[in-house]
């Protein structure tokens, strides 16, 4: 498989994430959304994917899937082991909470394109610190609540884990303040040595800029 | 199940389409966002959903569920049939692609907790009205390169559907121009006369205010 990725790109990092837990092999295609006028927009890449946004898997198969939420839940249903989710309806309900609290609530609204068009608003940079503070903030507490007390979010590694260390990276590039939010500080460290989620890390791609 | 719902909510709009299209029994319990300074706020909600949003679908064993993502794949794995999802892992990616746009790239960024922050940012209504147009318009574009030639999205009515019937509707009421999106245009005429969309449609809801 295929993975166009970019290695700060969070729904990039959430997929890695995935991989790696399921030790999928792929081949590694970034796509600069920075550098060369963002190659996201050259043709090359919408031609792929009209959207033009990443990440996007071409499957083993030659189909092109896209949207991060997708493209997990698919690698869930194609290798289920180690599974993200439980058995359990609500169980897994549960956990897709709190992957849409950070797929919805709080991801769309500091991704890249969302916040060039908050600066064309002639918005100061105090006013994006808040409100990037507000949705990040008010979010992680809402996740906060809603995992548990020992382990990953909900004990072994899935799919809320997933979502979480890549929006706890993000909320560290934007200086928020994660020190009220013990459970999720928990986790992060938990994660800081575990391979899967290690080889996901921004830090570990190869397009990571040498000076960045 | 009770669920809690506001009839203008299009979260919550997307939950009574799957429950309608399963042909579940429900109680509807209207938590109204606006009038009454927000029931949504109030410590009686706060107490069952911390995050004070809607929907919430309480389940037959008592369980409290979050995010409409999260309901509708749980009523998807509780209620199968009629299913939401093909069986086939790609083809189960592509309608979860289009319910991801929707849901990750478009609503999230005109829901009401948004429009009365980027209010609060003192920026102009014609810059409001830009900022909804551009993200809504943008999103359908996409939407509509994904969605099959005839029927609903495609085909039989399905997961992308559930999620774009709402979206069109809050693109009509914030002005959207859909004149350029035919098949997105085709399946809501579809949906007019099926009775479950109808059943579902903010104009048949309780809650509704008779003078709106």
């Amino acid at each position: 498989m295929d993975l166009y990725t970019y290695y700060r790109s969070t729904s990039s990092y959430r997929v890695r994430i995935a991989l790696a837990l399921k030790q999928v092999e792929y081949t590694h295609l970034p796509i600069n959304l920075i550098g060369n006028g963002g190659e996201h927009q050259k043709p090359e890449y919408l031609s792929l994917n009209p959207q033009g946004r990443v990440p996007a898997l071409k499957t083993e198969r030659g189909e092109l899937l896209i949207q991060s939420p997708a493209i997990i839940e698919y690698l869930e249903e194609q290798y289920p082991h180690p599974a993200l989710l439980p058995e359990e309806p609500s169980e897994r309900a549960k956990r897709r909470a709190v992957a849409s609290i950070i797929g919805c609530d709080i991801q769309p609204l500091h991704n890249m394109a969302v916040l060039n068009q908050l600066r064309a608003l002639d918005i100061s940079e105090q006013q994006i610190s808040h409100w990037l503070t507000k949705w990040i903030g008010e979010g992680l507490e809402a996740v906060e609540q809603m995992i548990g007390h020992q382990g990953f979010c909900f004990g072994e590694p899935g799919l809320a884990d997933v979502y979480l260390l890549p929006q706890i990276y993000a909320a560290r590039r934007f200086n928020v303040d994660l020190s009220v939010l013990p459970r999720i500080l928990r986790v992060e460290k938990l994660a800081h040595t575990h391979p899967a989620f290690v080889a996901a890390h921004p830090d570990s791609q190869p397009d990571k800029p040498s000076d960045n």
